[in-house]
């Protein structure tokens, strides 16, 4: 067959090049290629490597010896031993600096980001401790910041508490976490292991964007307990039952002194946050503003005793190191399935949120990040913690931004902040017997206020109305119902945007741009030429069974529309139409089918299908189906320019 | 901005015609178009009008007077009020023939489809009835024989059976079967005014063509009861049950007097049918075959009482047309959701059949079908039929094809049909009453084995391969575990596979085809040259969130690759990274966050990035994100070609 092919090629190219001696409106003929046919298992195996190794993540032990294949390997599951090799003492500032900042930043939000999650407050310093030290061994981000991050906890906190009262049943409650825990590390273990990272990609940035303003704005919220030091308050999240809460305690719910201390460190806190915007070399002035707001704020309530002014503070904050929480873990009973979808919820979210950012600081560095690695990485790390007392723990934004700025080299400065968060827990936790939770409440509202990405949903906005919609979707289900249902939408949206993308793709009427060869959309280009007598529609996806028979369709309406329109001025009609097919990468049989119908319907209209390069999968399905015969392999040409000038002859000699 | 945009094209055309008198190299720079920016507005509305009314079918109603639009509405409700006024009497001679063909060919298989669906017989022959008469009415196909089917009353049986006992409880069973059918009419109706037809097309040719013929061959075995005189008969429909009760009744539960009249009828039936396939002129022979069968058959059980040796005969048949069942559908209590539930799934299933036969007949013949139009059609027969004791009736394949062949002209067919249907319930029924289970099951066996479509399969295997795992699934899920699995199992796979399609699209290395400025993937065709310095990629899909990094990755991956092997044979560095953009329709919010994030990689390894004929969507995108100027307009080109002319010169002189 190849070599029919090549003989073909041959006599094209000798006619070709006596034609064009003569003429010049002809160009070189060639024919479209027919890839050579791949074996079954072949093919089928190079399918599975672009599905799930589109990474090649094997390539570094292609050719090596076996004993060099383990070491890789070993490297492969521990990056640490790979760059631990190459560390240096320069580096090793730089991630010290940089562990120092984040610890000083992770302490305060921990113990507020338990609270979240209806935990008391040692077990958001747990998840500070065990967590990064793992993800250090384990994990390739050089910059991530590891620990419990303020939406995965309000997630998880809402979830847990739809199940069990954490207030009445608290013991309960724990476990339950750590049950959701354990699944979530399993989850994202899981899709790592088997390839299956791509699924967290189904969450649109836009949906992300909604989702994460509207989990800021409800955390903000929820924050006005401690802020304003109401005792009564909903359980719910949404916010009309959180305005419900605040205003109907306006008149004996509210504390003042309450209100002073958190206002004023508020204002300390947002005043820090813009003189490190304003000026990139102070970075490090909101990143300890947090712990020197606590400290000063512990002192001052030591000193005067405003706890027994109804200030609020944290009161009990247990001492020493994570206990084992093996023993916890719901592995059987009823408790044990609403674990398992807790976590694989709170894993999934967890999941987009390291990965997201990784992926940001992986690019903004230059250096390869796989994506199903991380995931292992994070997986383990949670798995651990869940035997450890630690609930989900994941990159946190803010916490990972500072790591960055601050100059961390490796992730040494996640063990550095893990080394420090044991000092906290070994000797200093006692002291924070006296932190107002005001305090904690306004560190959680300066830090998540940095969630809420106004530029980025203008810019969603003025790209894409259908992004902006899923945006604002997942934003008011958040705010208005809770962080679950916002998430439905979110997915729902994202989904319904891949089937329409799917069952509605685009064709374009092309025309030809005067003084080239080249045809165009001529919406897109209002001087391109159509062509007399031939309608040029290009397809602007794959066919499948999906888009198949709209396709179909929506061609046979250009051609209605066309065919009016030239009967309306007295012009010839139509007789060739022709399929620019560059864009069509795929057909499947109901392409094939929806082909062979176009063309029958064609025929009864004395109207002639051409096609224009089709790719070589299509070519290969167009032989193997017996469609290319069908309608004659010589209608079938590289480019749309070589068809029209095939064409053309054709249609003066029947003028 | 238009005026601007106009300013740089002439100036670019004038300095084009002066290069061109000295250059052969040098080709037309062409600007890439921006189209007009649309009024958010019209936006909106050509995007619902496209998604949803792709077909136009409101355009008959432009430009006329209100009391034509008044009319033109009942007749687009009423299309019969259309036809019917050029309806003559050649046409009613073909119809009438046509009729009575397709009445003789449905009696028997509506009284068999009714044990199929465990209900009385002559509620197949009620829904023979009333449905065709009103689909003649609604309906714009010309070509369908409306009535009762073996898959959906298989499918029916089966799904009703697992809620009621139709042997224990037969009316609550039958009010159910009702309630189910008013669900499906109301679900078609739905889905046809709401314009949400496409939904059917998730249901993918391949998965259907497994489907059918796991049913068919489900359908058959579920005969071997009546076939074989089999009393003890399991209810399950896999395989394993059915060969374990057929052969488990060996011994004592076989009737050789049965198999006898079962055998040989089947065999008279299946030389009918050979007969017609050989000879198109004797299409008629295997259309009444069934009767005279019938007929025969009836008169000898009556002559030799076989029923007294243990022939089962159908006994029981009721005379007289339809009664009313509104009563009788559940509108309220447990059975409610049941009905409902099970009557979407039939209803969609009786829908893809339907618009299936519309749509092939209607390419056949080549006139329009209104897919919505006919849901609304098909729903309200169904509705109408809920309540007048029908089950669901849908477009039958057999008597559809038997229906075109017999030369109908309009649904007046159907009319004719549903008159003999009628004149039969109030004369003949009595006469069934010796009629032998076993010709019926003989009829149901030779009419569901034209539903086994090897040639489609082997079809399927060579173009697709993913798709015949979609058809052999959904085959053998309906085999061996049951009509719901299956269906299950060919929905799951039709929506991995454009889950599959999104993630994963291809890209691809083009080169020059010598001779030409065409490039082309290189393994397509394998003389085209790849640039030197510049590597040319070709994204083959819209660039969504679910597949924006997929696609960055695969790009730098390409890059990587080739650059090894320069580095391996000592050759220049790639410095421009081309993507050629035809394919890319549209792109979103996470699609330019991948470009950006594209681009800052290139630059940090100091490789140019250089786009090439983005289509109008994604240009206006491009601009109004800023990624335009972030790359700098300039480096958007209208070709291929004149982007490698463009970047050529500067790789000589960096040389």
């Amino acid at each position: 067959m190849a070599s029919e092919k090549n003989e073909a090629k041959e006599i094209n190219t000798k006619r070709q090049s006596s034609v064009n001696q003569h003429s010049q409106n002809e160009h070189h003929i060639h024919k479209v290629g027919v890839p050579p046919r791949q074996k079954l298992f072949k093919e089928f195996t190079s399918t599975i490597k672009e599905t799930f190794f589109a990474d090649d993540p094997l390539r570094p032990f292609k050719d090596q010896r076996p004993s060099r294949k383990l070491l890789l390997g070993i490297q492969a599951i521990f990056p640490i031993l790979e760059w631990g090799r190459s560390y240096t003492l320069k580096k090793f500032k730089g991630d010290l600096i940089a562990g120092l900042t984040i610890a000083s930043l992770c302490i305060p939000q921990d113990i507020g980001y338990a609270k979240l999650a209806n935990l008391a407050p040692q077990y958001g310093l747990y998840s500070s401790f065990v967590p990064p030290l793992i993800y250090a061994f384990m994990g390739s981000s050089r910059d991530i910041a590891i620990g419990p991050v303020a939406v995965v906890s309000l997630l998880l906190g809402t979830l847990l508490q739809n199940e069990i009262d954490p207030t009445e049943n608290p013991v309960e409650y724990r476990r339950l976490a750590f049950t959701a825990t354990f699944f979530a590390g399993i989850t994202q273990v899981t899709l790592g292991f088997f390839r299956l990272g791509f699924l967290i990609d189904f969450l649109s940035h836009a949906a992300i964007v909604g989702f994460m303003g509207g989990a800021a704005i409800t955390i903000a919220l929820q924050q006005l307990k401690g802020f304003l030091g109401i005792k009564n308050f909903t359980k719910n999240t949404d916010i009309i039952s959180v305005m419900h809460s605040v205003l109907g305690s306006v008149r004996h719910g509210w504390n003042w002194q309450t209100i002073v201390i958190g206002a004023s460190f508020l204002g300390f806190l947002l005043f820090a946050k813009y003189i490190g915007k304003k000026n990139r070399k102070f970075f490090w002035v909101p990143a300890i503003a947090p712990l020197i707001s606590v400290v000063l704020a512990t002192f001052f309530v030591y000193i005067t005793h405003a706890e027994k002014h109804g200030v609020q503070i944290v009161k009990n904050i247990e001492k020493g190191i994570n206990p084992s929480s093996v023993k916890e873990i719901y592995f059987r009973g009823e408790y044990l399935p609403k674990g398992f979808r807790i976590g694989i919820v709170a894993g999934m979210i967890a999941l987009t949120e390291a990965i997201a950012i990784g992926r940001t600081f992986a690019s903004m560095k230059d250096y390869q990040l796989d994506g199903n690695k991380e995931m292992v990485a994070l997986g383990t790390m949670n798995v651990v913690g869940s035997m450890t007392s630690c609930y989900v723990a994941t990159g946190s934004f803010s916490r990972s931004a500072v790591n960055y700025m601050s100059g961390c080299q490796t992730a040494v400065s996640n063990i550095i902040m893990s080394f420090v968060v044991f000092l906290t827990l070994e000797f200093i936790t006692p002291l924070f017997k006296y932190t107002p939770n005001a305090i904690l409440s306004s560190i959680i509202i300066s830090a998540v206020i940095g969630l809420i990405d106004y530029d980025a949903a203008i810019l969603i906005w003025k790209i894409d109305k259908l992004d902006f919609v899923a945006c604002l979707g997942a934003f008011l289900g958040v705010i208005f119902a809770s962080v679950e249902i916002g998430l439905l939408i979110a997915v729902g949206i994202s989904f319904a945007k891949i089937l329409l993308q799917v069952t509605r793709p685009r064709t374009a009427i092309l025309g030809k741009i005067p003084r080239t060869a080249v045809y165009r959309n001529i919406q897109q280009y209002p001087d391109a030429m159509k062509v007399p007598g031939i309608l040029i529609v290009r397809v602007d996806s794959a066919i499948y069974f999906s888009n198949s028979n709209y396709i179909k369709e929506r061609i046979l309406r250009w051609l209605r529309d066309e065919e009016e329109q030239l009967k309306a001025a007295y012009l010839p009609q139509i007789r060739f139409l022709l399929v620019e097919m560059s864009p069509v990468t795929d057909i499947d049989t109901s392409g094939i089918h929806a082909l062979e119908e176009l063309y029958k319907t064609l025929q009864k209209r004395d109207v002639q299908l051409v096609l224009a390069n089709p790719g070589p999968v299509v070519i290969d399905k167009l032989h193997s189906s017996g469609f290319a015969n069908l309608i004659n392999e010589d209608r079938i040409f590289l480019t749309v320019a070589e068809a029209v000038s095939s064409c053309s002859p054709k249609l003066v000699e029947e003028a």
